[in-house]
């Protein structure tokens, strides 16, 4: 395993160490309960957007604190949910008083995890909430998820709800629009090459020379199948199809595609990737309003892409225009 | 070869396709001679900044063209210069009246290239002058360059000349600033995977599972020394220390660190060397008054990092903070 770390078991400390030192408009707790603040939080009477998860795709979540997006962060060992005190500690620093919105990826341990910890922070008298993100509509019930997994979609409720709270919306609201923000996006991936944990030091999995995996998790859980290199435009139908149907989308819809980087594969790739799928979406009719590109929900160096649709509205569309200002994705004013 | 491509030849147009439907706010001709410019451009009374350069290095140059950064850009092949038709197109978009600053690496076939572009522009009537950057302290007279290679310092004398251009700045002015920053300004980078260039095919070098090579280029040719694979920190170590003692640095001296990766390594490690980075600057007696980290200046999916050390002052340290709207690059009002 060659990578850039010191000791496998400090990778994630050292990295929010690394974080902190990066980003003085951030509070970062790099040590034990980690998490990740908006250094002017608590905010009063506004509500705190928390999430988190395993630590291993950078930039969510701890990119995306800031104005305009999430209050707090939990970052979890690689690959593996933050205990219930990070999310108490990361919602102690956050809440101002307006409730919490917790914004939690389908993963059982992450589902189990930030349920004893809505318990803890309901017990301290906190009006919090939890919506669950589960756009991957690769498989149901697979290695780590009852249901379908969280993935890439991620990014945008985060967004969406995190200009809302910003705008001042109460609880109800952010909690109205997380769902449906969540109702309405959807999201596939596939993988060129794996990543290999810090701790285990073993890759996720093995692919053959010509071999790609469809429908990857962002933990390279195994998808729908494993198939031979093609060409960029039928990888990108492969994936856009069963987008297309599971909402479904249907012709005439606005629309906000996100064309997601697993890790590895360069953003020349990712932008032409973006381009065929612009191409057969304005093919089959919808009107793609919005773009996002780039590596923003990650599997470590893992090489693959995913694409991600959501269904827009004015309501969604105005949001997501609203001003950001994180690490990660930043714009506006 | 896994690659998100359709045919090898097509990989730079097409992924300027998709760019130009991710960024309505550019102007990007993708077909020859392909340029990638400010959507308001030309701007009158205001400097044009222009560079360019091979493909794979995305985001640059293309990415960090907008406000307060590039006017335009022309990207070339993979790894391979842009022709002087390209840059004469992408400066008869840019040119407001107020004159040209081109940036070039310095590798032979972009200063050639370049030069001939100059000598077209000049002959139009147009005051165009040339900075040559070259901030690689691992070799002298490389592969492909005589002197220094340009490499990751360049995103930062984009950022501060357009900076200055974007407030008004006299062609002189930036000038002067493209040349002072290239006078305080240092890199060194290492690989610890090689990248496979799309029409070759093969990967540009061949490492050992346990070696790296120190003082790599951004287009994989070779560097200082390959050795073995090492904790973290040494590696930031034999980084940093002929980046420090090239200049020469000095403690007392207020810095930029950029901690760059090559494409393919993680936010994780990134994050995790910029903070090693961080404490041995801080134990020497530096100020580290600014800090980028991201995959800027990258090698399409090599794994690695590279360290930029900027010396600031007063002026260097204000352009910088200005406001930037770039697709890579956005901050400030």
């Amino acid at each position: 395993m060659k990578k850039i770390i010191n000791d496998p078991a400090a990778v994630v400390t050292e990295a929010l160490y690394g974080m902190a030192q990066a980003h003085p408009e951030l509070r970062v707790q790099h040590t034990d309960p980690a998490y990740i603040v908006r250094a002017d939080a608590p905010i009063p009477d506004r509500v705190a957007i928390v999430s988190g998860g395993g630590s291993g795709h950078e930039p969510l979540h701890g990119g995306f604190v800031g104005p305009g997006m999430l209050t707090a962060a939990c970052p979890g060992p690689v690959f593996t949910s933050p205990t219930p005190d990070q999310v108490q500690a990361a919602v102690a620093a956050a809440h101002g008083g307006a409730g919490v919105l917790l914004l939690v990826k389908n993963y059982t341990g992450d589902v189990l995890n930030f349920e004893t910890a809505a318990e803890l922070i309901e017990a301290e008298g906190i009006d919090v909430r939890t919506v669950v993100i589960d756009d991957d509509v690769a498989v149901r019930d697979s290695l780590f998820t009852a249901g379908r997994r969280g993935v890439a979609g991620t990014l945008l409720v985060e967004k969406i709800v995190g200009a809302a709270a910003e705008a001042g919306a109460d609880l109800d609201t952010c909690e109205r629009l997380a769902r449906k923000v969540v109702d309405s996006v959807r999201s596939m991936g596939l993988a060129l090459a794996p990543c290999t944990v810090p701790h285990s030091g073993e890759p996720s999995f093995v692919l053959a020379e010509d071999e790609i995996e469809i429908g990857i998790g962002i933990h390279g859980e195994p998808g729908r199948e494993r198939t031979r290199i093609a060409p960029a435009q039928d990888l990108v139908r492969t994936l856009l199809t069963p987008v297309l149907e599971d909402l479904p989308f249907t012709a005439g819809d606005r629309v906000l595609l996100f064309t997601n980087s697993m890790g590895g594969t360069p953003l020349i790739e990712l932008y032409l990737a973006h381009g065929s799928a612009v191409a057969l979406l304005n093919e089959r009719g919808f009107l793609v309003e919005r773009s996002l590109v780039g590596p923003y929900v990650t599997s470590l160096e893992m090489q693959g892409i995913s694409l991600t649709l959501l269904r827009l509205d004015d309501e969604l569309a105005e949001l997501w225009d609203a001003p950001v200002s994180t690490p990660a994705l930043r714009w506006g004013r």
